[in-house]
């Protein structure tokens, strides 16, 4: 169950499965059923993309596979191995940084993949899991580990779980008021709507 | 309403929220309610970010305000200001291109508004509105039409509005199959699990 103090009451309604997100440190050692987790998959492959490009490719592991699941670990920074080693599963996102319909730079191709990212953490959240979305970390260490081609660019990592009841980081989640970020006529000046 | 050739039956079970979306080419000449607007604001400000930075800025024009669309439009490239011009809605998006805490660059700043646009998005296909997201703008015009201050770069324009029931782009949505881009071992190996 998540963490009762995690709870967002919105200032404006929105949709449970993105106000009841949130990006838990500590997990049940639960394993994630794979059903759930091709929907997740699923989710994040009906994305929009420039293109269509569908720029996103995603190395999973599963707790269950310990080799794999030592691999995946190897990729994050220390400070993520800590937490990120009692989730269920794990992914490593990247990016074809190059269209392939004429091989000219893809300059959204990692906004892309967070278009995706996004479209699986909302599935994830209406199915009972959590979500924590890494940017920490070792590129290199994801192109050695998985003999990554040139072209494809590592992104992040995407810890994915059910939430233990506890959550060790016990602050409210805070956000800027729209007024801050919404913008209309210059940049800087809050839009009347807001 | 939607057009119903656009509907997407994925090969495992995905919110409709994220099911339903695609990006019309065509609106209804019908005003997008504030308090609907608000909903999608408020659902890309609860989206999750590095270091919880919020990277994501919006320049908001709607259609009702003749010289703020004529700006906001005058940022796309040609070929979106043929369709876009009938959309409800419009958004730039932009990028703070370096963390507001040590102002080192921040590496997953445009990912992050991808995340932001990926929320947006699910909150209005739940509320019967379309986005469709481009990449195709003048980021010069942006930056000059909004008087963008150094340390911002703009990213993606998102055009929101209710598709028309007959939609002039009447290929039915594609996707690459899980096989090709879900992978475990090695990049380019096909994980189990799908």
């Amino acid at each position: 169950m998540p963490d009762p103090n995690k709870l967002t009451v919105p200032d404006h309604p929105i949709l449970d499965c993105l106000s009841q997100r949130y990006s838990p440190y500590a997990y049940e050692p639960k394993p994630i059923e794979p059903d759930k987790l091709r929907a997740l998959l699923e989710a994040a492959r009906w994305s929009a993309s420039s293109f269509n490009e569908q720029p996103w490719r995603f190395v999973l592991a599963t707790r269950d596979d310990e080799t794999a699941w030592q691999a995946a670990l190897g990729c994050l920074v220390e400070a993520n191995q800590q937490w990120a080693q009692h989730a269920g599963a794990l992914i490593l996102t990247l990016a074809k940084t190059n269209f392939t319909y004429n091989d000219a730079p893809n300059r959204v191709a990692i906004h892309d993949v967070g278009l995706a990212a996004g479209n699986l953490s909302a599935q994830a959240t209406a199915l009972g899991l959590h979500v924590h979305q890494m940017a920490g970390i070792d590129g290199d260490a994801v192109r050695s580990t998985y003999d990554v081609p040139e072209g494809f660019e590592p992104v992040t990592a995407i810890a994915i779980g059910y939430a233990a009841d506890a959550e060790p980081d016990d602050k409210p989640r805070t956000r800027k008021p729209l007024s801050e970020w919404v913008f209309g006529g210059t940049f800087g000046q809050t839009h009347p709507l807001v």
